[in-house]
């Protein structure tokens, strides 16, 4: 198949891209996808094959954020707007499928098993076994591209607007002529929230062969009562043959019907816009208009290589390369863009249009990506970075608030803490600054005080009060550590401001979590509202996203080092350096550490906070890495998090982790790579290149033992973002031996 | 109230719309509405008091085919699109409802019984009692103009889009701004026919005052399952505040919202269209932009008192005058204009829309209208009824047939025959001839002989094989009888286009009733396909639209003489004049004759047809007139069936009845007034005067003693069209005393 692909395709020699498997993460509950999507693209296509239980895992029958499973069999379409790595679905709507003979509109009797599946970046394509057609596609940043080789005979393309990822409904279509269909679909109440705000994805397809005949198909409920007795018709699908009316319905879809005398290929194309008709025709218009799918897929893949080239690797296996580039290219897909081809976008609670000349993003999952996305965009792609904080910031414009977990312009308040003011003082301290400071201190003044109606910091007259949420508040100690890192954050971009003052405030209240220290148990651990110890505690409780007093998905042991901005102080609380040294060993050795969540993932690297004992986290590291991340469909130790965890394994490869908050280090451990070269960008940085060298890497050599910064010896595990972004060579000597 | 009113709008004098009763027909099934209409006007808003158990008929508990009942005491909205006098339910959305206090969606719950009920021709008023708000109302063509007195506090104005009269739903809506909303509403599947054809109402509401906020509410259905589980809100009706974005769903609606320190007034100006919103903005803008309700009201009351005054009696009762102006304003609301201002309507069966210089009439029930009201058409208002077959022409051109029963671009194939052809014949013969007519033709040609697919005629093959349909058609008798109707319209046409062997083909097809008469009966009776009549016949069977194997809504007596174009022919069947008078008196003796539906409705005239007997016609129609049509809700026999009993009743009290098909003459009768003049066209007719006069006249003075026309001496009980578009004075004396 990848001669096929690439002999149809005509491309040469060995790219960056090639070493993309967009099958990682597609099994245990990675909740990626195999199919195309351009850098940040607003557009991606899914094969959707998570409805009808002869799948292993059935999008209705259990808590499924995904529209794609590996394991799974049967597919009902390909979904041509998706979320990668999310914990919660949305999105997966706007079903094309192709058949042959007969229409069937029931997705459960025209799904089909599939095979011969290729899935590069910016590529997908396989062949529905029930139909022998050849399916192939791929995407713009704002529209899809579907190509359908049927064989001779009866042929239909379905565009299923009823079927989708999750239970919600509501749909508008208008077919505008046998090539063009036009129309809308509702979405939202990710995590089953926030049903209120649930809003359309419009649409516009474009068929490059003008269909034989059409129709839309409506299937609407059954009705109850004595009027129902008339309707032969009740619940019935309704084919409504030719119609070119606008219709709508919570389940309706068009087939588009072609007789071929011989084997013919149909492309669709779909272009989306969360603003209207009119831009989802312009943003077809402008990116693909007259452009055949090779043509697309060589503009994406264009794209991808040149942006994921930015970092090269070299040495390590070919295995370690494709488990580096697919990492580096799932933190390439949220956020992603929002606006228009013509800089409109759906504002935030405001039900405005806005305009932008830069980028609009959107999916800001930030209780996950504060923790080293942002900080890993900050360095390799500042300039998505800087429009990502611009875009955080017209989001409070917007809405008066700072996003927390946005989703498509509507704040969808998932999980805990304030992380906004994290990304946005980490963003300006490593030097991209090109936005609003000011309005952004005041935005993150006020969630971090405004008492009554804060949508951010739930608990907070606790927090403010007390210095910690209480077990009447939800995730008390998690949320304290939250927002005891935000607070640092202001802490330290009021430093940089020079408002003295309010950084000694901030200070201040960053360190609240000592309250919540237990000697007994060296954890910190629920406190009442009376101020004693939530009773009873158990730090094993809250494994497998169990409910859990005090910690939000997680248990103690994996929050007890949670304190990004002062391991030092956390340190001292525990005891020292050695007790500190146990108790985090402990974490690892008593099977506590999660590698599938957030909280804990910066635990491998607090083992460089205590000196002589840096040999740990080059250890830890290296075994999670190769534990847990492979080339494969289950290669992900669990949901992506929207890049997170893969982040975290860029970093990890690369041999840093911005494991701390507000001090613009990053930690040094072994990388898998003899080299990797960071092209630093020459708006924000020096233009130059940052090399990390490795001597002596090996399978064996993990150990450090010792580090040169351009030449001169390091006496330290940790390099600073200002000494990366100048530019130089960072040279790492391995041995098969710890230094402890 | 009266004074009110009219003290408030600063009207003066008596017109003739001051005789115009809309509560006629409001109870006893007669299926109008009180609210108001312009002439043939798109848009009729109708207090909806249908919903809700405590009425007394309600819309869901029982065949209901009106959005306004007069015994019905709960009312939850007024509906903006609404049809009078049918017998199936349809439109009856987009309804406007005021409330204060909280904000209820529920109509259940926000309903509210009324009083002071003021309705006149182009105004409805009434007070409800719950909210004690007052509502006003008046429509031009296409926009409704909803007005509310509010008292001081919190008051609200809904848009409810989920209630309507029939179990169709679907519906979009997007709030453009404070003082704006645009959207669509389904709207279909006329007598719980061809749900396939359901279309969108399209249309967007301005109000004078911009809401202080608001927001879309949605009723989503609930869901089954695993997944639902996850959704606190499942079913549940969500708020959508503030919402700016396109919403779809079976139940949705808007709210919105205004706090009033005293009483104040706000006008919701609702345009409408079959073809898009920016249409109906148009539409809006076009006839009613900066115009108060007032206004509005003043120039459609001009528009219904120039239409009116067509016709003008003088003598008889004030009741007289009230039932004969209120049954000609009904007669003038259906067929009703389809197109947009611009000209722009949806075709039909296309998908197109087309565009008109003329109007695009609809609502065309032809299997009622072609038995007077198409006539009454010709003869007072030519250029409608010019315009009224364009308008089937342009549907044969769309569809490739002539319309059955269209409405709104849609053919609901209700009742049966082929009465388009009729209609265009007789119009052609009228001498309004300034369309295609040798289309018409072809037309009427193609349904009259295509055996195969044909829409208009199922059955044809037995009817042209065998003369009539058999007992395994549908209706055998009553639908041999329209066809046969029909063939003889075409025969006359063919005679009028000098198509000399067309007409005695289609002359002879037109007598084949004959082969159903039964001498051992004197009535026609259904025969099976072996030729052999059907047993067991009960000639009896077939009340209160039992189903009665070969007639369509009656019995054998209430067909036996319809045979509208050869009463001389049946006659002869019927053993000569004694024997006919006499089976036909009994229809009327035996209680067998149904004032309330079409196929008997000439009967009265028929005595005409034999020398002697006319008196008895004069006295059936005399009776009839006088315990049917009464100026009370329950004053129409029945179904108004878009205006042919009104067209029946309109007819009779002038004294003219075009009774019989093809032949251009009128049956007199004796007048209920002394003196009726219509105003003649000068386009198509003589522009003069036609007036009839009675000498004599009372109560008691029923029976014609002498008749002159132009001062000559009539001897003869009909008249022709010819001689009454001359222009003329037709003289009946009258005396208490049949002329036998």
């Amino acid at each position: 198949m990848i001669c096929l692909l690439f002999c149809s395709i005509g491309l040469k020699g060995q790219e960056v891209s090639d070493y993309v498997n967009p099958f990682i993460g597609t099994s245990n509950f990675g909740a990626t996808y195999p199919g195309p999507v351009a850098p940040r693209g607003m557009v991606s296509i899914a094969p959707f094959n998570v409805a009808g239980k002869q799948n292993v895992l059935e999008k209705d029958s259990r808590w499924l954020s995904n529209p794609y499973v590996h394991e799974n069999t049967f597919l009902t379409g390909f979904s041509q707007v998706n979320l990668s790595g999310v914990g919660c679905p949305d999105l997966g709507v706007i079903l094309v499928m192709p058949t042959t003979g007969m229409v069937e509109t029931d997705h459960l009797s025209y799904g089909s098993t599939y095979s011969n599946e290729v899935a590069k970046a910016g590529y997908y394509s396989n062949t529905l076994d029930k139909y022998n057609i050849k399916t192939e596609f791929t995407t713009s940043k704002r529209v899809g591209v579907n190509r359908f080789t049927f064989p001779a005979g009866e042929s239909n393309i379905l565009l299923n607007l009823g079927l989708g990822l999750t239970n919600e409904e509501g749909a508008m279509v208008k077919v505008v002529s046998s090539s063009e269909i036009e129309g809308m679909r509702t979405v939202g109440a990710f995590c089953y929230n926030n049903p209120e705000s649930a809003y359309p994805v419009y649409f516009v397809a474009k068929f490059s062969k003008p269909a034989d005949s059409f129709g839309v198909w409506k299937k609407p409920r059954k009705y109850e009562g004595e009027e129902a007795q008339w309707m032969t018709y009740n619940g019935k699908t309704r084919m409504m043959d030719n119609a070119t009316r606008m219709i709508v319905g919570d389940s309706i879809g068009t087939y588009f019907k072609y007789t071929f005398s011989k084997q013919e290929t149909v492309e669709v194309k779909i272009g989306v816009s969360y603003v209207s008709i009119e831009n989802a025709r312009k943003n077809l218009e402008e990116e693909t208009s007259n452009k055949s799918l090779e043509t697309v897929y060589e503009e994406t893949l264009g794209e991808w290589n040149q942006i994921l080239s930015k970092v090269k690797v070299e040495g390590g296996s070919k295995e370690d390369k494709i488990n580096f580039y697919t990492a580096l290219y799932h933190t390439l897909i949220h956020p992603n863009t929002l606006n228009d081809f013509n800089g409109d976008y759906p504002e935030i609670n405001t039900g405005k249009i806005g305009n932008t000349t830069g980028t609009r993003y959107t999916v800001f999952s930030l209780w996950d990506t504060y923790r080293n996305l942002h900080q890993f965009m900050s360095l390799v792609y500042p300039r998505q970075q800087s429009n990502m904080v611009k875009s955080m910031l017209a989001m409070y414009d917007e809405n008066g608030w700072l996003p927390k977990w946005e989703l498509n312009s509507t704040e969808t308040f998932t999980m805990v803490g304030d992380p906004a003011s994290i990304v946005i003082a980490d963003t300006y301290l490593k030097g991209i600054q090109d936005f609003d400071v000011q309005k952004s201190y005041l935005a993150m003044l006020k969630s971090a005080n405004q008492i009554e109606d804060n949508p951010l910091r739930p608990g907070l007259k606790n927090y403010l009060g007390k210095g910690y949420l209480t077990t009447e508040d939800v995730g008390s100690v998690s949320t304290t550590q939250e927002y005891n890192a935000a607070d640092y954050s202001i802490a330290v971009l009021a430093k940089a401001l020079g408002k003295t003052k309010d950084y000694k405030t901030y200070r201040k209240r960053s360190l609240s979590y000592k309250k919540l220290f237990d000697k007994e148990y060296n954890l910190l651990r629920p406190r009442n509202s009376d101020g004693t110890f939530y009773e009873p505690f158990n730090p094993l409780a809250g494994a497998n996203f169990e409910k859990n007093v005090g910690y939000i998905e997680g248990n103690a042991w994996q929050y007890a080092f949670m304190v990004p901005h002062d391991i030092k102080g956390l340190k001292k609380l525990m005891g020292g350096d050695k007790n500190f040294t146990i108790q985090l060993q402990k974490v690892f050795d008593d099977n506590q550490f999660d590698m599938a969540n957030e909280p804990d993932i910066a635990y491998p690297y607090w083992f460089n906070y205590v000196a002589g004992e840096e040999w740990r986290t080059q250890k830890t590291v290296e075994e999670l890495v190769t534990k847990y991340f492979q080339n494969k469909p289950d290669g992900l130790p669990g949901n992506d998090d929207t890049g997170t965890m893969s982040a975290w394994l860029v970093y990890s490869m690369m041999g840093i982790y911005p494991a701390s908050i507000g001090d613009n280090k990053y930690q040094i451990t072994s990388p898998v790579f003899d080299q990797v070269e960071i092209g630093l960008d020459s708006k924000y940085y020096s233009g130059k290149k940052f090399t990390i060298i490795t001597k002596n890497n090996s399978k064996e050599n993990n150990y450090i033992q010792s580090i040169k910064l351009n030449g001169e010896s390091l006496k330290r595990y940790w390099i600073t973002h200002d000494e990366i972004v100048k530019g130089g060579v960072l040279e790492l000597e391995l041995s098969p031996n710890p230094k402890k």
